[in-house]
């Protein structure tokens, strides 16, 4: 709450045009930079978020920056001068620099490399090229590394003096002289042992690594197994490019799971924010799978329409039709949805496809027996057929079809993602509205079936 | 593919009794703890469990024990004596300690309070007592303190002597004599400045922190927005409890979004990984809303049965209908999903609905008229109208109602989870599977009563 009171004087300062007080109040106040950077997305306009960047102090201006949206980067990047430019890019971790030029345009990455110091802009243009869904996309290049050759002394000695501007300064690296990665050790292993210790004695030769072509979402799942802070990223000669710290896998997990709650809806994956989405960006992720489910929902009338005979005879049969396609539906959404889940996290794996499999079919067949009895009473207590319709043949035909239909949306739930998998699709396309689709179809083949052998 | 071997080689050496080979393979191929649990976890049986763990190296076997399961960590506690227990235990961090006793029976949690030290006891019930979605569940007590008076080398040599024990040695804690938090300061800080500074000088004083009873998921979002991490954990007077770890947040990350899947799917959620599941307990958690839905199918069924008389008439009216509800409940899935996600990872909030409104509505019209120019041009174009029925009219009730559906569908599914929201239920309930069936009845209604108005 009280940041809130903050951010208004902030506010008042800048309309006042009292500069040096708002400069002043910043520094006092201690406010995070994520939150002065969010400040100055969602509160100031055009002239007012220039003055407000350059009126930060020094040391915050960079991390300030690398917090805020690529339009606000881009809008400061026009206005700067090179020398207020220069240092920004110089300062900037790698991956947040390489994440602002990523969408950004032609120009604004021109004058960006112009102003950057060779070694950056050689570093940039390295962790450019790399693929987006790659560990390399999210590499960073500024780590700690040591020798194995040095003692404990040295190496702390080293630590203090680069630590600066390192991303992470909890994990140092041990590369030979040249840069091949021959082990890990942690800070914290290197402060509990004793200033003579040689480094070679007490690091960790049994590195967990990925390549840059790593997949990030791998990546991702490694943190997590692990519990690691920092994972070292490395070229197809064992030298070490950079690490990925565990902020940015946190971000993939989070995008990793939105990007499979669009999936499952029947919607291309979004690369911002709802908020932030245009109309058209949002009809145009969304309006395929809509028309294609449509034209299955046509294929399933008019599979209906071959039953029009019998509709007609006895319209009382079509009053079945949603309940059991509305339950066919939720029962393979809730299979697929476990077993996509279970995909994702590690939890099942393409081989276990027997199992799951087995254990859907016994969860269908008890959901089964409850909601037939439930059924079967209700349709012999309460429905009044037409002269000449048996009524518990009527309920056999309902709860026979319900029966197939729950166990074959359960069995398609269970094994429609892991055969996505098998065949290296993204499982999380099978899912319920696809499922759906295909059991509404077959449950009413299933239903008239029936009905054509037991009441014609 | 190489600790493949390394494992099957392992098997073989506890066949064969090979038990000090079996030692020194571990300690040689440096094979890391969590690789080493689920290699008990999942390949040995019984006996073998006990054997193997006895024969670990002393400095593996408790981290290797905060990684197995519940039941092989009971059955190794049922197993060992008195001592080795009590190693274990006290060496324990606190949050591992809880999480394995808040699932064992009564009698291993006696056996473990007997066994640890004073200290150790009196940690574990007071964590014990925090609620199970509350920040203290996932707290620990292991942080590394220092006082502010301190210069930075008198806290370099405090925290070299006591960082061993401590879950992570990245941030220091400053408390008072009454540990109240006055401050935090990251070692790297400390390592960066000079040996003669003060910890007064150098630490932040704007803390970010949580209380014991914050909901955990809270915690997981601070985790996010500040990159952090270490949290502190303060009782109601400021004083210092314990700290999460970025670990723990990760995992609450993780569960979080599986739970929202399930909710999402229909399901109560669950505690336990899909393949641990029995299957008594997946049916427990579907049957409930599989029943409350098919109740809803139904409802909409017996709607449909009120014009019976419309589409014993006119059959082919009917073959519209799983058309217009599959489309309803895809769009309204879409929308829910989106607005839900957002609510999670905070880019929505309850002040936007007006905003996510007024987008889903354009989207929706967007959606909408590509869907009914479609849908008029296939039916005047293809389908077989009976004599005196005027295909025109048949073309404009499905337009309308598809239309009307659309419109209602995505206001639904970006407000319902919204006002949940508001009310301070879950929005992740108010998904597809309750969407689609308020959709899909009220969608029969306003096509079988544009059908009347125009047809009869």
């Amino acid at each position: 709450m009280e940041e809130i009171e903050i951010f208004q004087q902030l506010e008042q300062l800048l309309n006042e045009k009292n500069y040096r007080t708002f400069r002043e109040k910043i520094i006092e106040s201690e406010i995070p930079e994520v939150d002065l950077a969010q400040f100055i997305d969602e509160k100031l306009e055009g002239e007012q978020v220039i003055i407000a960047f350059r009126t930060l102090p020094k040391t915050m201006a960079t991390d300030v920056f690398s917090f805020l949206s690529n339009e606000t980067q881009q809008a400061i990047i026009n206005a700067i001068t090179d020398k207020e430019l220069q240092k920004i890019v110089d300062d900037l971790f790698i991956d947040d620099a390489v994440d602002m030029l990523d969408e950004a345009p032609a120009t604004v990455v021109r004058r960006v490399l112009e102003n950057a110091s060779v070694e950056t802009r050689n570093l940039i243009n390295q962790f450019l090229k790399y693929k987006e869904d790659s560990a390399g996309s999210i590499t960073t290049a500024e780590y700690l590394y040591i020798k194995k050759d040095m003692t404990v002394e040295e190496a702390l000695r080293r630590i203090r003096k680069t630590c600066k501007d390192k991303e992470t300064t909890y994990t140092c690296y041990v590369l030979d002289k040249n840069r091949v990665l021959e082990g890990v050790i942690a800070v914290k292993t290197i402060l509990m042992a004793k200033d003579d210790e040689y480094i070679e004695d007490l690091m960790d030769r049994n590195i967990i690594s990925v390549t840059t072509d790593e997949d990030k979402e791998q990546v991702a799942k490694l943190f997590s197994k692990y519990d690691l802070f920092a994972l070292p990223v490395v070229d197809k000669e064992n030298r070490l490019v950079g690490i990925v710290t565990i902020d940015d896998a946190v971000d993939v997990i989070q995008a990793e799971a939105t990007e499979d709650f669009e999936k499952m809806s029947a919607m291309l994956p979004s690369d911002k924010p709802y908020l932030d989405s245009k109309v058209t960006t949002l009809f145009k992720n969304r309006i395929l799978w809509l028309f294609v489910l449509m034209i299955s929902g046509m294929i399933t009338g008019s599979l209906l329409g071959q039953y029009e005979a019998s509709i007609s005879t006895i319209p009382l049969l079509v009053t079945f039709v949603p309940m059991l396609n509305d339950t066919g539906g939720n029962c393979g959404n809730q299979s697929s949805t476990m077993v996509i889940r279970g995909l994702t996290t590690g939890d099942i794996t393409t081989k276990d496809w027997l199992k799951v499999w087995w254990k859907e079919f016994r969860v269908s067949l008890l959901v089964g027996l409850v909601l037939i009895a439930f059924n079967f009473l209700r349709i012999i207590l309460f429905s009044h057929t037409p002269e000449g319709v048996n009524v518990y043949l009527v309920a056999a035909c309902v709860c026979g079809a319900m029966m197939l239909t729950i166990i074959l949306a359960k069995s398609l739930g269970a094994i429609l993602p892991i055969i996505a998998k098998k065949l290296h699709l993204d499982p999380a396309v099978m899912a319920a509205p696809l499922i759906t689709t295909i059991v509404d179809a077959v449950s009413i083949v299933i239903y008239f079936s029936l009905v054509t052998l037991l009441l014609f």
